[in-house]
């Protein structure tokens, strides 16, 4: 019989996710666990967003708006930007598979970083694009030289996270803009800026991907998964010209945010003293961190995220399920092809605390 | 400068959704307005449901689940199952999105009947499948033997919407059986069983999905969104043989189920006595409808769901108008075809009066 799946499909590796507390305290049995894998916000949510959430609990045997009206208004005056220019996703996530779904098609090619966030490589492969990957700089930087050496007659999608994802590390405005200067205009570029709220505090040259939109062919997607702490409800933003948001509406599922995820979105645009609070965290409790690896001589990677890439000179998955055993999630990078690194997301000081100390430990024992 | 966009998405017509009632309170500056337009349950989310929804709450800065474990095991439990014959979507609607994107390619052929659910059509376009329209019958019911005819080599997927939206008839045990023995093995066959629940109560001649799943090529799809009133949290799942899951759950992006969904979900299967009350009060208020529109001298179709298609023999869209200005809001079919049906929605004792009264007064002044 013959076989029925898409042939590409085949090929597809499915994303293997940060592991849940849950499951940890599961399968080994532990009481005390703390997640530093998914670069998730460890204050919480935003007040503001968890209040809007409880008051529309009353409503959750209707249908969500399809067309995000009040979260799209709230985050129009937020960003400067027309309403007909911003797609509201199921996580931003779902904005990168929009994007491929709507403008990518075989025999087109893509331009990805190596190592990257993963999600472009997925979505590109189940849309059966051919894929360029162009490996990073030595100093774990995306080499947009060499990415643009990559783009051709049928490149039509040109991926860049900013800040990037497993790295930490950003590309500065001039890099970007030269960049910018030489690629073809009819190329996509998308840019990922999911951490941008980290970058933006802490950083003088990381560009704002906004001041790109006066180009034709850019599409930006930010993320309430991370600063704005919102991770389990699922809702991000894609920020395009309007022309290009209508074809991805097209492609987009009506219901495809729901309605609590766009109730707390809105509210947590308005929480700035919550936002305030997280940046000013993550940037103390990251010199924590660097103090602590410099003391044990571990090299990092300078981050402009809410997490560090760290290289521990050992089989990272040895250091994983070692940090595991002691009751503390990061992420072992091998799906990354890093296979000495780990990365380890900022939280509470009391967890990152933990954390110094279980790899401390890990490490003599290793 | 050339159109980035692929061109089939150029045919793709959006879905327009049922008007919330935020928005016509907004447009039309009415206080009091009912929504009978989108097939929700209007006993509200069942009341378990809501608990665990609270309960939940502390986690939401935390990423969901990617696998749905709880759920998943709950479900698997419920419906007699492997676990790994489920899959999870954002809604009923991703299944099926999911399902396309994985098995059907250029230039295979879907086989869906006109009118049906509109998303087997969009899902189609975006994936760039020829599509083959079967007409129903006369009375409104698939024509399978006709669907058969429609088959051919290049035939990747038939979608069967069983009981089916917006006609709410239902295709029987015999008929799909019929359907079955003459299908060629290689032909994907899709059950959306949305309104199982409201079909199986009521029907003994309905079939029940579950038992085609010896055959090697049958992916069935099913809701929270209807009968157990979950329709704002978006979450539904697939059931098919292992090996079409592990194809599917390559297409799927890791964190499509929201944290609260998965919760919800799982605490409404529980619920049994909310599931109960649903049930017997759709039989009874679709009766007192039945017998208003007998009344009225108003054909309808008789319905296997939680909502009636009537023919008002008017221009469907200046019915829905003029009830609207009377603050109800149904579905005009002009999108699927019915130029002079609507489609009105199950709503309480009180609803439905408020529905019947308005739809009067709306055919002596039209």
């Amino acid at each position: 019989m013959k076989n029925l799946v898409r042939q590409n499909i085949l090929n597809v590796k499915p994303y293997v996710p940060g592991k849940p507390i849950e499951e940890v305290q599961r399968e080994l049995g532990l009481k005390d666990v703390i997640k530093l894998a998914s670069n998730e916000n460890c204050l919480g949510p935003s007040p503001k967003a968890l209040d809007a959430v409880r008051k529309s609990l009353k409503d959750i045997n209707r249908y969500p708006d399809s067309s995000s009206f009040y979260l799209k208004k709230r985050l129009a005056k937020f960003l400067g930007v027309r309403e007909d220019e911003l797609i509201i996703g199921n996580g931003s996530d779902e904005i990168i598979v929009l994007a491929v779904k709507t403008f990518v098609n075989p025999p087109d090619e893509v331009v990805i970083a190596k190592p990257t966030f993963l999600i472009y490589e997925i979505a590109s492969q189940v849309q059966d694009a051919r894929i360029r990957n162009v490996s990073l700089t030595r100093d774990y930087k995306y080499d947009l030289k060499e990415m643009r050496k990559a783009v051709n007659d049928a490149t039509k999608l040109v991926f860049i996270a900013n800040p990037d994802n497993p790295t930490g590390t950003y590309v500065t405005k001039k890099a970007l803009d030269d960049f910018f200067s030489s690629i073809p205009d009819d190329v996509i570029v998308f840019l990922d800026e999911a951490y941008y709220e980290f970058a933006k505090v802490s950083f003088k040259d990381y560009p704002n991907g906004l001041d790109y939109l006066n180009r034709e062919n850019v599409i930006i997607s930010r993320s309430f998964s991370k600063a704005y702490g919102l991770a389990a409800l699922r809702v991000g933003y894609g920020i395009s010209n309007a022309k290009f948001i209508n074809y991805m509406e097209r492609t987009r599922e009506p219901f495809n945010v729901n309605l609590l995820a766009q109730a707390a979105a809105a509210a947590a645009l308005d929480d700035k003293a919550f936002l305030k609070r997280t940046l000013r965290h993550v940037e103390k409790e990251k010199k924590f961190l660097y103090d602590a690896f410099d003391r044990s001589n571990l090299e990092y990677v300078a981050s402009a995220t809410n997490f560090i890439l760290v290289n521990v000179k050992k089989d990272c998955v040895k250091v994983f399920d070692a940090l595991l055993e002691k009751g503390v999630i990061v992420r072992d990078m091998k799906a990354w092809g890093l296979d000495s690194f780990i990365r380890v997301t900022i939280g509470t000081h009391e967890e990152n605390r933990k954390f110094v100390e279980g790899l401390k430990k890990v490490m003599e024992e290793l």
